[in-house]
Parts: structure tokens; sequence; C-alpha cells
């Protein structure tokens, strides 16, 4: 199991920086019920992923093996989840594996002609990736591709998966309409807590990911993280402590720094899920997506000295799967000679707790999470743990975790200038604004 | 020429929340004649680099593409300066590419194992790449490399090329005894100021980069910016603008968004320079890394509608080199049809103004860079623009912009534990506090 070390937030480690254990009494007690009650919040059926039924996607991940090449159109959870998957398991994946896996996850022309430029339509399977059926980029990216297929005389019942909504929305009109296949996004399951369903596990599926273990692992974590009381529950006790540090000690911004390259990708599936359920009514945290060691060369001296605004989350891993030992040459070289012996391993693992170290000496809070290897169990216990975290902070901040209001007016205002019917007045407001500008141009 | 629209940041734009113009009065008039004083900033270096000499580079990289394979060691500005051009000039290099360059910045054995399963060494330059000659994690995989020759009976002499101080160091002096390839990183150029140097240029150069055109994009933009009139030069404008943003208005995270995916290691190498640069004393800002339009569905609800604390950097690109038209399938369902006729980079920019019309709307405080296009002449504009950027800020917080005297204590802690003469107290102090910490697990 993960393992969640909080002593560096504590004051026996930070002094008068850190928490007392009294200042837990003023955390809300009832949290973890809330987050459970379906009628108070819907979208809270990312809890019960773990237990859902998957043959389904294995019947379709089967079908999808057989095509050279996997191309997915999503944005937001919809590609992050996948990505973060497929990285942590099979780095180097479009180097080495036997499906190649492209995702297209933006409206950038020149991504699309580069995606268009490599895969050969003819042995690629399409999987479209949206739960509501109208993001706009992912629908304009479906709408190209609809075209090229045809332009191609293939057949879209073939190379296309669409990935939606069970019984709403265009594309799962699309798909009566057309025969296609389908899988459903679970009702209550939304974009940035999709992971453990059909978005994240059919690519990870098709490419030979373990999804049984990757749930397996969700559900063990789930299990530790039923008890209401917050002091035996790693969930309630990180959100908690998250909370207090924010509350208390103004550290508005929490930074996710796994240890592992293979986990760079999962950083940054975090910080959408931590930004976009956290950031509204002027409240919220702030995510920040590192690495390490690499980043260490980036962004440890700003956590070291900048504002003392942060609190830092690293994930350590315990067993890296491979380790390659460090040779004794340049034994001459004083400067280099220390190294010889050692693994990079054990330099990363020292590294690790060096930083920690580092930044604890200043005052600095930082949680550790024990990750014991980079592999599908532990990757199902990370998503499902951090999103039950993310979840638990929501309420504890007062703000509701499941939804994204603020992403409205910038919609809206696209869709004025694209011409969707019924923003017209919304046209208006984007041409006033650009005609009203006053510039300062330089 | 990159364009740079303030506007957004002007009271005329954000009312009470936006700066008024003599605000302005307030800032240092001789941040620019003081960021060019070598004596008091010897590392001031990068503002001579549009103009230096590139034939030795030129020399050593038609060396370098007679391989297959370029493997990059190096670590912070020397795995992200040059991992920024190639992302951005060669999208997808290595699905498409003559030339498969990887970059080793870390010490993950995974990683390294993956490499050096991918990469042939037979058939491989690799481009050692520190300025100091002592970076722990690039010495590490140098000297596994260097055994992994050895045991191959392949020629030290023939596969590296090492870049480094041009007279100091450990990597000097193994150049010097071994007789390797070499180039320098001129004197006074820092790691994060590096990418315009030897570190960015030979592997862009490798591949095909037209450095010529990336220097004359760098020197333009240069001479623009040397106006000690804050109003009429981009970088000092910029730079006061941030600067005030903080003081004035506590806006301490600044996030930068190209709307460009060849521009996401762009967003990250900002980060580093932004970050290590200017995050000292307890003092700094926060940068945060991001891409549009994807990360509208990530990290725009937070910047709508989390805490006023930052301020957003849009890269709006004016030509994508290619356009995909949006065809006229599904015209009957309406919630689709209305993309119909439009191109993707229409739509991309369209998004692009519209979030940047919210964001104002909701007192947001954002610059818009008008990129004309991503190609090498305007990467280097942009390079060398916001280096200008955050020296001028540091300067104007009262910063030394060239140091980062934060990352010792860590480094510190490692040499103890690795066992580096003159490092033992550390390893006392790492062990210490491994036994005396109050542990607190779940």
């Amino acid at each position: 199991m993960i393992k969640i070390d909080f002593s560096n937030l504590m004051q026996e480690s930070l002094g008068s920086y850190g928490l007392a254990r009294n200042d837990f009494d003023s955390v809300s007690a009832t949290a973890l019920s809330e987050l459970q009650q379906t009628e108070r919040y819907p979208e809270n059926a990312f809890l019960g992923l773990p237990d859902a039924d998957t043959a389904a996607i294995k019947d379709t991940a089967r079908y999808a093996g057989e095509f050279d090449n996997f191309l997915l159109l999503g944005i937001g959870g919809s590609a992050l989840g996948p990505r973060s998957i497929l990285d942590a398991i099979y780095p180097f994946h479009n180097l080495r594996g036997k499906n190649k896996v492209l995702m297209y996850d933006n409206v950038d022309p020149m991504t699309l002609k580069s995606i268009l430029d490599i895969v050969d339509l003819k042995n690629t399977v399409i999987n479209v990736i949206t739960k509501s059926g109208s993001t706009a980029e992912t629908i304009a990216s479906f709408m190209i591709l609809w075209q090229r297929l045809k332009d191609l005389s293939l057949d879209p019942k073939k190379h296309l998966i669409i990935t939606t909504d069970p019984s709403k929305g265009h594309m799962r009109s699309i798909v009566n309409d057309h025969g296609l296949r389908s899988l459903p996004v679970p009702q209550g399951v939304g974009g940035r807590y999709s992971v453990l369903s059909s978005v994240g596990l059919l690519p990870a599926k098709t490419v030979g990911v373990d999804i049984d273990e990757m749930l397996r692992g969700a559900a063990d974590i789930h299990k530790s993280c039923l008890n209401a009381d917050l002091w035996k529950n790693p969930a309630y006790l990180t959100a908690s402590g998250l909370f207090l540090m924010q509350r208390l000690k103004n550290r508005d911004i929490t930074v996710m720094i796994p240890y592992a390259d293979r986990l760079k990708s999962f950083s940054e599936w975090f910080c959408q899920l931590w930004g976009e359920s956290l950031g509204k009514e002027g409240k919220g945290l702030s995510p920040y997506p590192s690495t390490g060691t690499t980043d260490q060369h980036s962004q440890l001296q700003l956590w070291m000295e900048g504002p003392l605004d942060k609190v830092v989350i690293f994930l350590a891993v315990e067993d890296y799967g491979t380790d390659i030992e460090i040779p004794a040459v340049f034994q001459d070289i004083e400067g280099l000679g220390y190294l010889a012996g050692h693994s990079l391993a054990e330099l990363i693992k020292i590294e690790q707790e060096a930083s920690e170290i580092a930044l604890t000496k200043n005052s600095r809070p930082n949680i550790t999470v024990r990750v014991p290897a980079v592999n599908a169990y532990y990757l199902g216990q990370l998503f499902h743990f951090f999103e039950l975290v993310t979840a638990l902070t929501g309420i504890l901040l007062g703000i509701n975790p499941f939804n994204q209001p603020g992403v409205e007016e910038g919609k809206n205002l696209t869709y004025g200038m694209m011409g969707k019917k019924g923003y017209e007045e919304k046209k208006q407001e984007f041409l006033k604004y650009r005609s009203q500008k006053n510039r300062l141009v330089l």
C-alpha cells in the first residue's frame, strides 16, 4: 500500500511553521460522509469505479489492439488520464511498442497535420472521448477525421470507438445513428475523475496494461480511506493538512513532485484535478507540476527561498524496477570518484530525501507519499487516493469539487464567434471588446 | 517582430484591479543600465550571445549529424533549452526525423535503461552538458556511458562531445586528458540563460535548425529592448508590469500559456528561468507552465475564479504554418454544425482571444505576446526577450537573478550521503534527521 508521511507538516518538524495536533480539531468531521451522499454530490460516482465491471472495456480493447495505431481525440481529463497511465507503465512507448498511441488534445493544426503524417489511417483505430458529446475541440477533430475516413473509403464503424455519455449528447446520437462502437462514461463521473473508467482503461488495456490490477489497487486504497476519524484515514488527513496549511499558514500552492520520469504525466493529471476542482469563489489552491530530480535544477530554488506559500508533495519511489551501477571510472578525479559504486536508484532516493530535509530545515512544509513501485496496482492507488484527497479538500474549503463554472464564459464567447445558434450576443460582446480595447502595445 | 500587448494590465481594461500609468513612476529607471554592468552582474553575458561566433558549433554539429542518434546528458537548463528548440521546430521529431534525439535529464534508472534499449551506441553521439563540470546527475550518467563505450570497444573520442566551461572544472580536465571533442559554454553565461549558446545551438544545428535565424531574431529583439525609457522598451515594460502587479496587487503567480503544442516545452523552459532566477530572500514570483487550448480544460477554472494571485501571459501565434478546415459533416445536428467551414487555426485563435476577454472581464490581469510564426527567428526572439524580462524583474525586485543559493543545501546533503570528501558532517546531519524524525505515517 502507498504510505503517507505527514511528519513535515507538523510542529515537531517545522516549529511554529507547522501544524499542531489540536489545529485539526477545527476540521469538519463530516466531510467524508458528505462526499458519500449522492443526493448532495451526484458526481461522486468515481467512488464506485474500483468495483465497476470492465468486460465491455476488455472486449473493445481486444478489438482496438488489432490496429497498428491508436489515435485518441480528447481534451482535459480525457487525455491527461490515459496519457498518465501510458507514460507510467510503458515509458517511451512509441519508440518501442507494437501499437503506437497518439493523443490529439488541442486544436493546433500543426499537431494534427503531424499526426496524420505519422499514422496511416487504414491501420488506425480512433478513440473519440467526450463525456458531454459537445466539447468543441474534440468535436472539431472528430469531424475532420470523419471526413478523412470517408475520403479514404474507410468504414467509420470499423475505425471509430466513441467514449461518451451512456444516453445523452450529440456523440451518443451519432453512435446510435451510425451504429458505431462505443463505451459509456458512467453516470456521475466527471472528466477529471474519469481515469479509472472507460476513459483511461480502454487506451490502457489496448496497449496491455493490467487494468484489473489498477482497479484492485484503487479498491484497496479506497477501503483504507473509509474511516471517519481523520487520524486513521490517509486521504482525510492529507486533505485536512493541506486545508489547514492554507487556512492557517497561507500555503496557497501545492507542488506535486514524483521522483520518477514515468510519473511526470501523473503530476500533470493531478494538476488538472486539483486546479479545476478547487479554484472557485475566489478560493482555491494552485497546483504546480514537477519531476524529481530534474526540477531540483529548475524549481527547488524557489521552493527553498521564495515566498512561504507552498506545500510540496513528494512521491518517493521505493523500487524502480531496474538499477544501474555507477562504475569506478575517473577515480583519480576527486570530484567524480565519490559516485563510484553507488547506483542510480540509490542516488535518486538520496536526492529526494535530501530535498525533503533541506525544505524542512527551511520551514517549508512537505508530505512524502511512499510508492512501493511504479506499476498498475500502485498507479491505481495513486489515482484514486488523490481523487479522494481533492474531493475532500474541496468540501473542507466549502467548494463544490465537481463543477467548473468558470470555464463557461470563454466557451460562450467562442461559440458566439464560431456562429453557434443562441450565442449571437456573445459574438457582439467579443467584437465590442476587440474594437474598444484601449491598446498599449510595444 | 514579436509584439507585446499590455492593455489588460491597465486600469483602462481592469478598473481598480489594473495599474495606472503613474504607478510606473515608482519603477527604478536604472534597472536596464544596472543589468548591463558586468562588474555588478558578471553573469550578464547572455546579453552578447546573439552576436557570438558560431563556427565551432556548426563544425561540431556537422560531425554529430553523421550519427543516427543524438543522446544528450544534462539537467536543468542544459536539457530544457535544447528540448524547447527541438519541440518547437521539429514537433514529433523522433517519430519522423532522421536523427533520433534522446535527452536524459535525471538519474531515474528506468529512463536510462529505456534509452539504452532504444539506441545502439555504435551509431550514437553523446553530448554531455554541464557548465560547472560537477553536476552530480550529469556526471553519474556520463560515468555510466563512458564505461558502456569501453565495454563495447567504442572510442570516446569518436562518440563524445563535451559542452562545459572553457577552462575550469572536472569535465574540462577530462576533455584535456583524453583529447575529447568539446564546446565551451561562454564565460558569464549561467545554465538557465544558456539556450542561445553551444548548450542549445549544438543539438539544434545537428538536427537542422537554422541557428543563424535564431540568433538574428535574438539580435533584433535585443536592439528593440535597449531604450532606457520603459514606455519604449517592451522587455522593461513587461518586467515593470509584472513587478508592479506583485508589489501593488499581490499577483504572485506568473502563468505562461502559449497557444501551440510546439511551445509547451518553451513554457517549461520559461518556468525554470523565472522560478530559479526570482525565488529568493522570501520573495519571488512562482511560474506556472501551461498550453492552450489544452489547459483551458485544466487550469482556466482556477485562473478565472480562484484567488486573485495570477498574471497570465498568453503567447498568441498568428501563422500556424498549416491549417485544416472543419468539413460540413453532421449538419443535421445543431450542436455540431456550427463548426463547419471554420478552420482549426481560426478556432484556436478565437479561443485564445475568448480566454483573454473572459479573464479581463473577471478582473484577471493578462499580457498577450503576439508571435507571428513558430520558427527559428521568432523562437530566438522569445528566448532572448524572456531572459531580458527575467533579469530585469529580478533587479526591480532587488534580487540577484543569476544565482541559486537555495539549492546548495540539498546538494551538500546528497554529497554527504554519497561519500564525497569534506561533506562528512552533512552525512551525520542526514542520518540524524532520519533517526530523530517524529514520524506520523498513515
